[in-house]
C-alpha cells in the first residue's frame, strides 16, 4: 500500500449529517475508487480492489468446495440469443449497452454487452448435456457486466460491475432447487461469519424477482442508516430457459427429459454493504477476513534508537500469520493513526522507547477504540483474540442495529407513519397480490425486500387491502 | 473434472497430416474450448480456465514479489480519450469494437470496448500522481480485452481474450527502462521454468512495436511446426504518454517534471503456446505448474477386492502436496488412459491386483509414456523426481526443435530458400530500414520476430539490401 500521496486525512462529512455524502467521501478518501471520464464507471483503485481479491479467494473456496468449477463466457450476446427467453429479455433489454460497429463495419446483428449470462450458459449447455450422465453441470464464471443505469453510485450501482454467476443445471427439479438453497446458504454464511454482516434469509415476491425465474431467494442486509440492501440472490429457474434453448438429457429410464436450472450471484456491491454496515466517523472499518492489511504497526519516536528495530520485530513475529503492514514514512504518528482509521484497519499495534522498556505495546482497535497494553511476549495470541473479538463486535453491533430498526405495522396507516418518520425494516402481513406492493409503493416508497424463512405470521390480512394474508413480508427502502 | 460427458477418445488429425487441424482437434477433445453464436469469441470450458487459473496464481504471485498491485479499470474507453495519443489511436482504432446505444438512447459519444488500457491508465494517473514521494505507481489488472480480428482461431486470436496488463508509471527513463527489462525477465523465467517453453528475448523492430511505445521488448518462442509465437510484451513508452496526458510530478528539487511509462502483458494465447510447443498425436502435454490435475489415478480390475481401497491410498498420500484424480467411473482403463492422455496429465498411476499384492504401482509418464514400476513405500519421491524430470525433459525437447529449426541466411536468396523449404528462425543481418522488412515480406513471408540480446552478428551486411547492418534478426512466419 501506498503511502505516498500527498493527501490529508480531512475530515469526512459525519454520518448523521449526510449519510450518503459520509459514503462517498470514504469511498474516495479511503483510496477504494476514483472516478474517470466514463460516465457511470469507476475505477476500483489498488486497496478497494485487494478488499475484492479477498472476498473472491474466500467465495471460490467455497465454490470450489461445494463441486464448482470455473468457466469463462463471451462479453457479447448476439440480440437473437437474448431474445430468445421472453421474461428474460424483457428484464434486461432496456439496460444494456449494445455493440453496433466493429473496426469500421457496421455489424450486421448487434451485440449487447452482458448484463448477465444466462442464454449464454443455456446455449453452451445444449451443447453439451447429452445424458443423465452429464448432469449436474455446476459452473461459475467470475467477470464485470453492464447495466446501462441512469443513476450510478460507487459499488452499489454502476454501469459496469464485478461479480461472480453460477449456473447450474440438474436432472429434477428437487436437486435444482436444493442447490439454490445450498448456494444462498453459503452467501449467508460469507457474510455472516467473514463480512460479519447479518443476513435475513428469504424469498422475493414475483414482483422482485429476477426476469424470468421461477423463484428468488436472497439474503438482505441492513444499513448502518436503516435502508436495506439485497447482498447476494440464488434463483431457480425451473425449466423454463431449457425448453426455450432445449437442453435436454436421455434419462437412465431412456426418456429424453429437459433440465432444471438455477443460477446465483454476488458483486462488487458488497463493498458498499461493508462501508454502510460498519464504516463510522473516521472512515472504513474493515472485517478482518477481507481486509487488505489486519494489522498495522506504527513506531512512535522512530529516531530514537531501538524503535524502528523493535516495530521490525513486531512485523517479523506477526507477518507469516497475519497480513501486516508498518509505516516508517515521516509522517508524525496522529496522522498515520487517522490514515489507517480511514483505511479501516481492524488492529494497529503502537510502539515506543517507553513500551520498549517495558516489554509491551500498545494495541488498538479499530471498532471500538479500546486501548490495551501487550506485554510482548503475548503478542501472537493477544492479535489473534482481538481480531476475533472484532469480528463478533462488528456483527453484534450489525445485529442491533437491525433489531433497533425492524418495525411492525398492522395497518396501512402504521406503514405510513413508521416509512414516514422511522428508516428500516417493516415487517407486515401481505395477501400476495402485485397490486399491493404497488400501493405501499406508493403510499410509502418502499418495497418488499423478502418474505422471511422460517418466522411466523403476525396476523392474518393483508396490511394493504385486509384480505386473507398468509405471508408476512419485510418491507424497506433498498439500496 | 467431470467426465461424464459421453464421447469417445476418437483419433485426432496427426501433427504432421495438418498441425491446423491437430491444433483445433485438441482445443476441442480435450475440452479447452466451446465455440458459441458469439462469432470470434470462444467459451474457455473449465478445464481450459483451470489451466487460466494456474497461469494467473503464478504471475500474480510474481507480480506481487516485485512490488506491483492490482487495480480494474473500465470496460469502456469514450473515442475522445482514445484519441489523446496518436500512434495509439491509429493502431488500435481499426480493430475495436464501438459501443454506440445505451438502452434504447444513441449515445451522444460513442464507447469503445477497451482492446488495452493505456489511455485510462494514463487519465488515472495524471488524477492521482502530484510529487516524487507518489512514484514509481506499479499497477495491474486482470481483465478482458476486445480486439475485432477477421480470422480467428482459439486462443491464438480472438475477439476476445483474457490478458494482464501492466502500467506503470516513472520518476526517470531510467528506472522506466530497469522495469521494463525486469518485467521481461519476469515473462522469461516463468516460459522457462515454470511452463518448459525456451524463449528468446529481444527487441521488436520500429515496424513490430506497440502502438505508441518507444520500445517494444519481447519473448518469443518457437513452436512445434517451426512457427514463431509472441508469448509476451513489455513496452518503455518513455514520456510521450505522459505529455499527451499532462502526468507530471514535482520532484525533490522543485521542478515538474513528466512521468516515464511502461507497460506489459500476456495473455490466454499462452494456453496455445503450451499447446503447440508440447503437444503430441495423442494430445495435449501439460508442464505440471499448471496442469489442473497433475496426477491421475487409475484403479485396473477395480471390481476386485482391495483395489478401490488400494487405489483411494494412493490419492489420499498424494492428495495434500499435489492435484490428483482418481476415475472410478466404469469406462475401461484404456479408455481412462486415453482420456487423461488427451487431456496431458503429466503423470498416471495405475494399480491393480498383481501390484497390490507386490506392494508397488505404475507410473506413466505423459511426455515419453516410460513405464515406471513404483514401490508403494516410495511413491511420493518418484512422483516428485518424475514431475521434475518431465518439466526438464519438456524444456529440452522444445529447446531442441529450436535449435534444429534456426537457420542462418547471409543473401536474400539464401533467406528466400530457406523460408520456402524449411519452417523456423532464420537468422541474418539488417541494416534497421523498414523498407527491408516490408521486401522480406513480400519475397518471403517472413516478418522480424526480434533483435535477440547478447547474441554476435553473423556478418556485416544487410542480408537484403547490402548495406552495412550492425543488427542481427530473427526472422520467421508467426502465429
Amino acid at each position: 500500500m501506498s503511502n505516498n500521496e500527498k493527501k490529508l486525512v480531512e475530515q469526512i462529512t459525519s454520518m448523521d449529517e449526510d449519510f450518503a455524502r459520509w459514503y462517498t467521501d470514504i469511498v474516495k478518501k479511503a483510496d477504494l475508487i476514483d472516478y474517470s471520464s466514463v460516465k457511470g464507471c469507476m475505477i476500483i483503485r489498488p486497496y478497494g480492489y485487494a478488499i475484492w481479491e479477498h472476498i473472491q479467494r474466500l467465495l471460490d473456496t467455497r465454490f470450489k468446495e461445494t463441486g464448482h468449477e470455473n468457466i469463462y463466457m463471451p462479453l457479447f450476446i448476439p440480440e437473437s440469443l437474448l431474445n430468445k427467453e421472453k421474461e428474460h429479455v424483457e428484464g434486461f433489454a432496456p439496460e444494456v449497452a449494445w455493440v453496433t460497429m466493429g473496426g469500421s463495419e457496421h455489424l450486421t446483428e448487434r451485440l449487447c454487452v452482458r448484463p448477465t449470462s444466462e442464454v449464454l450458459f443455456c446455449e453452451h449447455y445444449a451443447n453439451i448435456i447429452r445424458s443423465y450422465r452429464d448432469l449436474p453441470k455446476l459452473y461459475n464464471q467470475w467477470c464485470s457486466v453492464v447495466r446501462w443505469e441512469k443513476t450510478t453510485r460507487p459499488f452499489l450501482r454502476s454501469r459496469e460491475f464485478l461479480w461472480q454467476e453460477g449456473h447450474t443445471m440438474h436432472a429434477t427439479a428437487k436437486e435444482a432447487k436444493a442447490e439454490t438453497l445450498q448456494m444462498l446458504d453459503v452467501y449467508a454464511d460469507f457474510f455472516e461469519q467473514q463480512l460479519s454482516i447479518p443476513v435475513l434469509k428469504g424469498q422475493k415476491t414475483d414482483k422482485e424477482k429476477f426476469a424470468g425465474a421461477v423463484a428468488t431467494y436472497t439474503v438482505e442486509a441492513l444499513m448502518h442508516d436503516g435502508k436495506a440492501l439485497q447482498g447476494g440472490t440464488s434463483h431457480y429457474f425451473g425449466d423454463g430457459f431449457a425448453r426455450a434453448f432445449d437442453i435436454r438429457y436421455l434419462d437412465s429410464d431412456n426418456q429424453l427429459k429437459y433440465c432444471h436450472q438455477t443460477s446465483w450471484g454476488v458483486s462488487t456491491r458488497i463493498i458498499g454493504g461493508i462501508i454502510m454496515t460498519h464504516g463510522d466517523d473516521s472512515g472504513l472499518v474493515l472485517p478482518p477476513a477481507v481486509a487488505p492489511i489486519q494489522v498495522v504497526i506504527i513506531p512512535v519516536q522512530q529516531h530514537k534508537a531501538g524503535v524502528l528495530e523493535a516495530a521490525e520485530a513486531l512485523r517479523a513475529r506477526l507477518a507469516g500469520r497475519y497480513r501486516v503492514s508498518m509505516d516508517t514514512t515521516d509522517n508524525s504518528p496522529g496522522w498515520k493513526f487517522a490514515e489507517y482509521e480511514m483505511k479501516g484497519v481492524p488492529l494497529r499495534l503502537e510502539i515506543g522507547p517507553r513500551d520498549i522498556e517495558a516489554d509491551r505495546c500498545v494495541l488498538v482497535r479499530r471498532d471500538n477504540r479500546q486501548k490495551l497494553t501487550v506485554p510482548l511476549a503475548e503478542l501472537e495470541a493477544v492479535v489473534s483474540e482481538q481480531l476475533e473479538a472484532l469480528r463478533v463486535a462488528l456483527y453484534e453491533k450489525a445485529k442491533e442495529n437491525r433489531r433497533a430498526r425492524t418495525y411492525t405495522a398492522h395497518t396501512l396507516d402504521e406503514v405510513k407513519s413508521i416509512a414516514a418518520e422511522k428508516a428500516g425494516y417493516i415487517k407486515a402481513m401481505w395477501c400476495g397480490e402485485s397490486a399491493c406492493e404497488e400501493t405501499l409503493k406508493a403510499a410509502a416508497d418502499i418495497s418488499s425486500r423478502c418474505i422471511p424463512f422460517g418466522e411466523s405470521p403476525i396476523g392474518d390480512s393483508c396490511v394493504c387491502c385486509g384480505s386473507p394474508a398468509k405471508k408476512l413480508v419485510y418491507w424497506g427502502k433498498a439500496y
